[in-house]
C-alpha cells in the first residue's frame, strides 16, 4: 500500500447509494475498500448480491459489529437516516465520517428532530458537521471529522441557486422547485410503488408541500441570503432509473435580467470540473445527458413573465446527487485529486 | 342505418390522435366512420398501419380529395395546424367540423397568427368557433358549426384553474404551470427525440417559456378573470407513452385557504362523469390512474409556503387530452349521451 | 338481480391477477362480485388499494373467513398455488370453482406433488378439473365443478401446438418453446428483481430447464399426441409490463410443409373470437397487438433449415393468459355469451 | 504527440455504433480523432449533435471528401453495408480499415452478393480481410489491412459455440439460436418501430427465417466444424435501449454432457478479460450485468430434454457487439494494451 492511500470501510452496501459508492471506489487508485456492511446480508458475497461488482472478487459483507476499525480512516454510510448516526456514534474516534443519509445535515438538532421526527444522539456532531456539497465546501474538508454529503435534491437545487441568491439577483420570496426524479431515488425498499410495473409508464408528485428535502434547501438559502427562507418544492416519481431534473421559478431583483443571472452562474462555475453552465439560448439539459457521471449541468431561461426567470438543473441522483459527491469529498478530505474515481465524463449514449 | 345514427370522416388518421379517435369510434353505436384520410398512405389498408384496429376490417386510407361528402355529417379533423385549415375550408357547407388542432382555438386570429406565424385563412371562423373544454362549452355544442378541441396541456390546466379563477379564489397573477407529458404527446413524427433510445431513461423541459399552449391557456383565463392573465408554463418529457400531469402553483386571494379552494373545485364538477375532485388530504393522482380513459383527476394541496396552493391534474393526453373530448364533444353536438364510447372508465392495472 | 345473475366472490384479490379479474367483472352485465378477499389488507377499500377501480365503490376487502358463501354460485381463486387448494377445500358444497392457481392443473397428483414439492389435499378433484384452454375446453364445462385455468404460458404454447398435434404434422420430439413475458408475469410480489430499477433496461432467462410450466405443457400435448412428450422450455423476463410470447420450433412431420402447417391452424381457428391466425407470409405479430385483450396472435414461418417451422404467439398474460380465459370459461360455465365482459377487442395503442 | 499515438478518423459518426465509438475513443491514451464524418451534418459541431461528448469540444462533423487523409492511420467506418464499400475503396492506400458494417464480413464475395443483395466492389478485399471476433482473431490482427467486425448476434453467438463446434461437443445439426436485442441494435434511423410509443411496452420477432446474420454464423461454424452447417436463427426486439441476448439450444455429441461443455467453454476463456464462464449452477446472466462494457458474460445449462444443452450469453450489443470490439482489434492491430480504452468494467446499476 503506497503512503498516499487510505482505508475506507462502507457501511450500508446494499442498498442503491451504497452500491453506487462501490461502483465508484473501484476504480480508484489510493482507497481500498476493506470492509462493506449488510447486516441483513452479512456473510454472503458481494458479488453474489451485485454481479456488477466483479472486481471486489470474494469480499463477503459482514455486520457492523465486525468490522477491524484499526487500520481504517474512513467510514462511508450509506445507512438510512436514524440508523446512521446509531451506528456512527459508535465508530471509534479515530474514523472520519462521510455520511449520506440525512443525519448531519442540518447544524441545529432542534430542526432535524422536527423534520425526522426523532430526537438527534449528538447536537454537537450535527452543529460542527460540514454540509458537503463540494463546489461551496472546500475549505472546510481538509479538517473535516465528519461530512454530511446533501439530499439529491438540495444539490440539484443550491447548485442552480447559491451563486443567484449570494449576489443578490433574486428576490427570496417566491421560489418555486419542481422537481422530477427517477426511481431509483425512492432506494432499494420493497415497496410496490417501487415494483416495474406500478412505476412504468405513469407519473406522480409525492411529498407535495410536505418533503424533507425542502428544510435541507432552506437552510442554505437561509445563511447565503442572510434572512429567513421558505421555499415552495415539489417532487415527481418519473418512470426511469437514474437521474433527476429541477425546474425552479424565481422572481429576479429589481434591475436584474436573464443575462445578468445567466453572467453569475457562468462565472461562478468557469473552472469547476463537475458544474456546467450552458450557453444563454441553448437548449435545456436532459438527463441523460449527465447519467453515470458526477456532473451537474445548468440552463437559464427568460420566461413570458416579465422579471421571472426559469433555471434548470440536471444531476444524477446516485452519483453527484449522492455517492459521486461523497468521493469527491473524500478526495478533498485526503488530499487526492478532487476528480478521482470520478473521471467519467461521458455518459452512455443512447 | 338507425335514425340516430351519423356518417363520420377522419382526417389525418396516420397520427396518434387519429389513430385514437378511431380506436374510440369503433365502439360507438352511432357513430359510422365512412372515411379516415391520410393522404401519404393512401390505398393502403387500415390494418395494416394500425393492426390494433383489426374491427375496421378491409377499410382502405384515402386521400381528402377522393372523400365522397355527400353522406358525411361531421369531419373530425386530426390534421396538424395548419394543414387543418387548409384542407377544413375546402369542406362543404354541411359538413360540421371538430378539429383537434390548434387552428380553431384563438377567437382573435390575430393572436393565432402570431403564436403560430402564419396568418389566419378565415378569421370569422375561428372567431365563431366554440372552443370545446366541454365541461364549459355544453351550452354552445348543440348548434356549433366549427368546434376547437383544446390542446392536451390547457385541458388539464382549465379544469384546475377555471372553477378557481371564476369564483375569485386565486390571484391571477404568478400563476405557474410545470406539465409533463408522456412522449405519444409530440405526435408520431419521424425526429431523432422521439426514437426509444433517445427518449428512454431521460427527461427534459422543452420551449421554455415559450410553448404555444400557454397563450391559450391565457386566452381562457383572461376571459374568466375578466382581465389579462400572463401565466408562467414549462412542459417536460417524461419516457412514458401516455398521460400528462400539470403542477400548478397558485396564490390564494386574501382570506382564501386551501378548504375553499378545494370546495370550488369539488363543487363544480361533483356532477361530472369525466372530472374528479379527491378528498381533501388525499395522495395526488397518478397519470396510471387515467391511461385510456376520459377521465381528469384533480387533488388540491396547501403548500408550506402560507397562502399558497398546489392543485395536481391529469389526463391522458390523447384521450380527455385530444380525441376522447373531441368525441364528447360530437355526443353532445348530436344528442347522444355524453359519454357514448367513453365507458371505459377503468384503466389497464398495471 | 335478473334471473340470469350470478354472484361471485374473488378470492385473492390483491393480486395482479386478481386486480384483472374485478377489471373485467366490473363491466359484465350477469356477474355481481359480492365478496373479494385478501387477507392481509382485509377491512381496507378496494378503490385504497387499487384507485383504477372506482367502479366498485366503497366495497372493502375481506377475509376468506367472513365471507359469506350462502348467495355465492362461483369462487374465483386468485390465490398462489398451494394456498389456493388449501382454501378451496374449504368451500361450501354448491360453490363452483375457478381457479387460476396450478393447484388443479396435473389431472395426476402424483405429477402436481412432483412438479410443485407438495403433496395434494384432494387428488379425485385434481383429477376431475376441466382444463380450462377454453378453445379446447367447451364440451365439458357446462358442468364443471372445479376449472383449472391453464398458465399463461402453456396457453399460448398450446393455442400453437395443440391442432398441429392433433392432424400430426409436427414430430413431437425437439419442440422448443423460447418464451418471453412481461414482468406483471411475475406477479406483485415484493422481491429485488420486479424493482423498476432493477427490471428495466434488461433482459434474463430464468428457471432454465426446470420451469414448471413445461410438465404442464407435456401433459397435454400427450394426451393429443397419444405418446409421452418432453419439451425444452425457456422463459426470459422481458422489461415491460403485460404481454407474452412464445417461439416456438418445430419439426414437420415426414410430408408436411408449412402451408399444411399453417392450413391447420387457420381451419381450426377460422371461428374463434379470441385466436387469429394471419396470412402466411404476414410479419409476426407484438404483444402490444393484444393489450389488455382476451386475444392471442399467431403467426407460422418457414424456417431456413429444411423441415422445420416456426410458430409465434402472443397473448396478454394477465388476460388471454389469466383473468380473462378465466372469465371466458366462466361465461360458458353459466351459459352466458362466451365474449361476456370480455368485449375490448382494440389495444390501447400507442 | 508521443511515439506510440495515431490518429484515426472515424466515418458515419451520426449513428449509435459511431457515436459509442467516439466514447470510446475520448478516453483512449493513443488515439486521436481527427476527423468525424457524417456527411449530411457536416459543419456542425459534435457537441451539438451528441451533447454527451462534451469532451471532443469544438469538433466539427465533416464530409468524407473533406478529410485530410496524410496523417491518418486508420479509418473507422461506421457507415451502413453498402455505403461502407463506397467509401473505403476511396480511401488512401496507408490507411488501414476496420469496419463495423457487413461489408467485409464474408470471405466470399458471392455470397455477400446473396445475402446483401448487391454485387461486391472488391471481392478480394473481403477475401483477405480478418473476420474480427477478437478471441479468436489474434494472430491476423497485427498485420491486417481491413478488420471486419462481426455482428452483435454473431459475436455473441460465436463466444457461445465456437469452443464447442471446435472440441467436436455439440453436434452440428439441429442449433437454434433465439437472440433478443434492445432497440439500439436497429440503429438510429427514423423509422415508426424505431419510436419510443411504438418500442415499449411490446416485444416482437423480425426477419424470421430470413435474418442476416444467420449465413454470417454459418460462415464461422462451418470453418470450425469443417463441414457445412445451417442454423436456425429467430432475433426479437425487446424494449430496452442497449443489450443482447442469445439462448442457443444444441444437441450433445455423443458421450458429451453438460460438464464437459462447460469445461471446454471455461477453459478456452480462463484467460480472457472480456469473455466470463459462469460456474456450471449459476444464474444465467441478464444482460445489465454487462450493459456498457465490452464484456461477454455466458452460462451453460443442462435442458430436461436429454442430450440437450442451453447456453446462454450476454453482451452490449453497441460494445463488444460493435464499437467496443472495433476497438479491441485497434488496440491488437497497434501492439497497444488489449483493453486499453475499455477499462469500465462496472456496468451502472441500477
Amino acid at each position: 500500500m503506497g503512503s498516499k492511500q487510505i482505508n475506507a470501510c462502507v457501511l450500508g452496501a446494499s442498498g442503491y447509494t451504497g452500491a453506487e459508492m462501490l461502483r465508484l471506489l473501484a476504480s480508484h487508485p489510493f482507497i481500498n475498500v476493506t470492509a462493506a456492511t449488510a447486516n441483513a446480508l452479512a456473510g454472503r458475497k458481494l458479488t453474489d448480491v451485485y454481479p456488477h461488482l466483479s472486481s471486489y472478487g470474494g469480499m463477503e459483507l459482514t455486520t457492523v459489529e465486525d468490522v477491524d476499525w484499526s487500520d481504517v480512516q474512513v467510514a462511508v454510510s450509506c445507512l438510512p437516516h436514524g440508523t446512521s448516526q446509531d451506528v456512527v456514534e459508535g465508530l471509534p474516534e479515530h474514523v472520519r465520517v462521510v455520511d449520506l443519509s440525512a443525519d448531519y445535515r442540518f447544524r441545529d438538532a432542534a430542526v432535524y428532530s422536527e423534520v425526522y421526527a426523532r430526537s438527534h444522539l449528538t447536537p454537537e456532531r450535527t452543529a460542527s458537521a460540514v454540509y458537503g456539497l463540494t463546489e461551496f465546501a472546500r475549505p472546510y474538508l481538509a479538517d473535516a471529522k465528519t461530512v454530511a454529503c446533501p439530499g439529491c435534491y438540495p444539490t440539484a437545487t443550491l447548485l442552480c441557486l447559491l451563486p443567484l441568491s449570494e449576489a443578490g439577483l433574486i428576490e427570496k420570496r417566491g421560489l418555486i422547485i419542481d422537481a422530477k426524479s427517477g426511481v431509483s431515488g425512492a432506494g432499494r425498499s420493497l415497496k410496490e410503488g417501487n415494483l416495474f410495473c406500478e412505476a412504468a409508464e405513469g407519473l406522480h408528485p409525492y411529498g407535495v408541500g410536505t418533503h424533507r428535502h425542502a428544510p435541507e434547501i432552506e437552510q442554505e438559502l437561509t445563511a447565503r441570503f442572510g434572512e429567513s427562507v421558505r421555499v415552495t418544492f415539489t417532487p415527481h416519481l418519473v418512470p426511469m432509473t437514474r437521474g433527476e431534473l429541477v425546474t425552479i421559478y424565481a422572481d429576479l431583483a429589481e434591475g436584474q435580467a436573464v443575462e445578468s443571472a445567466h453572467a453569475a452562474l457562468s462565472a461562478r462555475y468557469a473552472d469547476e470540473t463537475f458544474v456546467n453552465v450552458r450557453p444563454l439560448g441553448s437548449l435545456p439539459p436532459d438527463t441523460r445527458h449527465v447519467r453515470g457521471t458526477n456532473r451537474c449541468e445548468i440552463s437559464v431561461h427568460a420566461d413570458r413573465v416579465d422579471g421571472r426567470i426559469i433555471v434548470i438543473g440536471v444531476i444524477d441522483n446516485l452519483t453527484k446527487g449522492s455517492a459521486g459527491q461523497a468521493l469527491q469529498n473524500i478526495n478533498l478530505m485526503y488530499g487526492f485529486e478532487e476528480g478521482e474515481g470520478l473521471s467519467i465524463l461521458q455518459p452512455l449514449f443512447p
